[in-house]
């Protein structure tokens, strides 16, 4: 009888040589032996080529015998490849997935647009000859939903670390046997893609100039990364819109300021985005601010030009206070670089840059003394605890402060302009007394009236001023958060591989796993710092905004209270 | 052929000799003699008898020669007769009785209830031996809809004075030939009910003492009540429940403090009930303020007590304020008299005081230069426009600001209190993290949680504060604004009357039109006085308050900035 197996999951074949399978479909093997967390088989569509031997459970006589390379818990980690950015969601009474579809379309659709966009990043590094088109005329950009690249990105996403750690112990204990540290079965971890596995394993190697070098300090808090000696800020001006072609194209041209070069270059959106796919390629546990979200249509709409730019600021403002994203070449050429030859010369630099993903950690220069992994292992398992409950209180808040600032356009408005007409109606009933001692009373009672109409306005104003940038605030962070998952797994990737062969592990896994673990932490304390940093900031401007609102309010009424003096 | 009728409205009998007749109802006359403005016919039903020659119209071969002793236009008039309280709404396309009928039970049941109250007033002189008995039970106060007294209150509370003075200018001119002035055939008119048409005839006689002279004096905006020249105030406090027949029976008793006196006085509901009875029928040109509504359940309720404490505190010092009832025997009585005995005395003297309805005007003293009867005329026509804008705009306003308190108290709390909600889930997340300079920001993110759930509780706490108040001055309004049509009634029709007859008028008559004219115009006077002053106070207490509150909310908001000085 011929050995077969049974798809635990949808697989789609990406290259030569590789099958599609789809979940519960059985493959015929050649044999039981897994190549580098391959099998051969044929599918029932009668295909012959090679697959994940995660992806299937060989079917033996007896059915509790039967291997399944997934892990012991089948279901959640890849479960969740098709429903991209619902991870919180399951784990939370659906009240993410719920809530954010009804109430906040803007944020929740941003959460899941910057995932989309990633994706899209890593296939976007166009020839230069398109470098001027439009962003949203390259083909590229159109992602059809379910096409593999969207696949890493969507496993992982998830804060469904457990299982995902879990297949890997199996494999890891599966290559026990041949004494050397095997390397991880799961291609499509983010640990292989980052580079954080090929890096651990010594695999990882790179022309390291002393300017490249990232030092990570000890600190009073554990790790941090070296600050940037040299701190600066860019500002970012309303955008103009220009044309091309003569007037057949047309884009927004945003004007930025360093202030360390003072010198104002004219950067596109599709330059952010560019940037941005650089830097994510570059830094596996480094959270890289996500850019606000595309819009296709509109985008020379007023109120989205103002949107994206406070976005960008914000975006901005996290990359220039960012230790290593703000010194990095790629980001200093984008800020400073003027002409377009040397652009295109510093772009084409960038895209071959050689210490990206694994070679990244290359330049990582940790403290002198080693960190205990178990003390990270903790420190890491309540970031971890952290930034879920953080996330899926984010999006609670959201929710509300939009429906406060909605409430407050709409029914807060309405109340007080129907209280404002109230008071007119009455001074239009009283001028109907024309004797010299009701006019004055009917003035100040009209003044009323206008004076309830204007706190209306204010309260439908009033949203943009506090609750937009706090708002604007938790959708940077939101961002943030759902970095973090990525960069715990590359780190718990490490320690997990370091752990599983503590008796044959050479000391160089052990600092190879040291200089991802500091720079994990440094990342996270980073993370902490701004996030004190930002919270504190936004909220006492939110209140100072709250209590100029009401302040003007009881000036208004003051205003009105004396027209009654000579009433 | 038999002469007959046609009835234009519904007449049901009340007296032996009358009969009752439905509209359209076709009635066999004996003779067309109208006397003293009756007709005797059999109804459809056989039945032989008297009833209102003006109820019908007498059917001739050519219907243009028929006989509408109701006047020209037959609408309107009669028609309101089981209508009541819905006149305003007839002419203003129905907005009162639909806004007040679904948005403000208890303002539109206090102005309907108060006409109510009115017909129980005119039977409810009861004995003295039920003078202790509690008001609702004395059956007297049960008022089955439709039965006669309703009648004389519902016609004359209309503002459709123009065609019921048609149907009494027609019957003045039926009874022109006989050279002396006839009386109105309308039985159930104020004017007739009040008095003024026997006082305008000269019927009136009764013994007026100096000290019972009221004078109408010629102030800067027309005639006016001479002012008290003892003017004094009452206060109100907190009434305590009292029981009889060993705590079988139980009331609440108020303490009344006059301020000229200083006596404390205690006085019960029915008390003043019974004052208010009084005084409607011994003034009646003169608006009597409307009590606080009755509630036959829940009356010992502390929302209940206090909601009728500030009503009978609005009522006393309207009554306080106006020269006429302030001074007057019975109101005087109700402040001073202390022990039993001479309260049963005060009492009926005041049920058996002469210088009532029509004698009331025997009292009035006017100016020394008579009143230009068309300026008089106009004047009434503008006050008449007014009280029906102001009545049709108090509706809406009472509304408006019902509803808006009622959102303070359920939407707006909710609100506030949703996003101190957030404030503190943040917080909750943010605790997480126990680094040192996280700390402080989660102490202040708690607190400002806990500001915006006080702010919420102020939301729905003020409205007690400004919009109560500015509801009760709107329903006591809403009092004097339902009195007018009576008044303005009376005065018309002595104008009419006066009009009609200039051929064959006595100098008396003019005279005693004019006094009634003054005594009308003194009240209108007064009325605008106190309604400048009240609205003035009120609204500036209003926006004080209003600005207290959102001053309160400003300090709270500065509390909570300040926890973020120290994050």
């Amino acid at each position: 009888m011929a050995l077969r197996a049974r798809a635990l999951y949808d697989f789609v074949s990406e290259n030569p040589g590789e099958i599609s399978l789809t979940i519960n479909e059985l493959v015929t093997l050649f044999s039981e032996d897994v190549v580098e967390g391959w099998l051969e088989g044929t599918n029932s569509r009668g295909e012959t080529g090679l697959f994940p031997a995660s992806y299937v459970e060989i079917l033996r006589n007896s059915s509790d015998s039967s291997v399944n390379y997934s892990g012991t818990s089948g279901d959640g980690y890849y479960s969740a490849v098709y429903t991209t950015g619902t991870e919180y969601c399951q784990q939370t009474d659906n009240l993410y997935e719920d809530t954010s579809n009804e109430s906040t379309p803007t944020h929740s659709s941003a959460y899941s647009g910057q995932v989309q966009q990633r994706q899209i990043y890593q296939t976007s590094q166009g020839s230069d000859d398109d470098w001027d088109d439009d962003w949203d005329d390259n083909p590229s950009a159109v992602q059809e939903p379910g096409i593999m690249p969207a696949r890493d990105e969507d496993i992982h996403s998830a804060y469904s670390v457990a299982s995902s750690t879990t297949a890997r112990r199996g494999s890891a204990q599966q290559s026990k046997g041949s004494v050397s540290v095997g390397k991880n079965l799961n291609r499509f971890s983010t640990f292989v893609k980052s580079g954080g596995e090929a890096f651990l394993l010594g695999e990882a190697s790179g022309f390291v100039k002393d300017g490249d070098k990232l030092c990570v300090i000890m600190g009073q808090f554990g790790p941090e990364w070296q600050e940037n000696p040299y701190p600066f800020t860019c500002s970012i001006d309303d955008p103009t819109k220009q044309t091309k072609f003569k007037g057949m194209k047309s884009y927004m041209s945003y004007k930025l300021t360093p202030s360390h070069t003072q010198n104002q270059v004219n950067r596109r959106y599709k330059h952010f985005d560019w940037l941005y796919a650089r830097l994510v390629e570059k830094f596996p546990v480094i959270s890289v601010p996500h850019l606000p979200e595309k819009q296709a249509t509109g985008r020379f709409e007023e109120d989205f030009i103002s949107k994206r730019r406070k976005g960008l600021i914000w975006w901005m403002n996290h990359m220039t206070s960012h230790p290593v994203l703000s010194r990095c070449d790629v980001f200093q050429h984008f800020l400073t670089c003027t002409d377009e030859k040397s652009w295109k010369q510093g772009k084409r630099r960038a895209e071959k840059d050689e210490l990206v993903g694994a070679n990244f950690f290359l330049t990582v220069s940790p403290p002198a003394v080693p960190l205990d992994f178990q003390e990270v292992e903790n420190k890491i398992d309540v970031f971890k605890t952290f930034t879920k409950k953080m996330d899926e209180n984010l999006v609670q808040v959201n929710v509300t402060i939009n429906e406060f600032a909605r409430k407050q356009i709409t029914g807060f408005k309405k109340e007080y302009q129907r209280v404002g007409q109230s008071f007119r109606l009455l001074s239009q009933a009283f001028e109907l007394d024309q004797q010299t001692y009701s006019v004055r009373l009917n003035h100040a009672l009209a003044y009323t009236g206008d004076v309830y109409e204007s706190i209306g306005d204010y309260f439908a104003e009033q949203p943009h001023q506090d609750l937009g940038p706090l708002s604007d605030l938790f959708v940077i962070y939101q961002g943030h958060l759902s970095n973090f998952p990525d960069i715990i797994h590359v780190q718990k990737g490490a320690l997990t591989k370091v752990k599983d062969c503590q008796s044959s592990v050479d000391a160089g896994i052990s600092q190879r796993c040291n200089i991802i673990s500091c720079a994990t932490l440094a990342e996270i304390q980073h993370f902490h710092r701004t996030r004190v940093r930002d919270f504190k900031a936004q909220m006492q401007q939110y209140l100072q905004q709250q209590i100029a609102f009401f302040q003007k309010i009881t000036g208004k009424l003051e205003e009105a209270l004396h027209m009654y003096d000579q009433a």
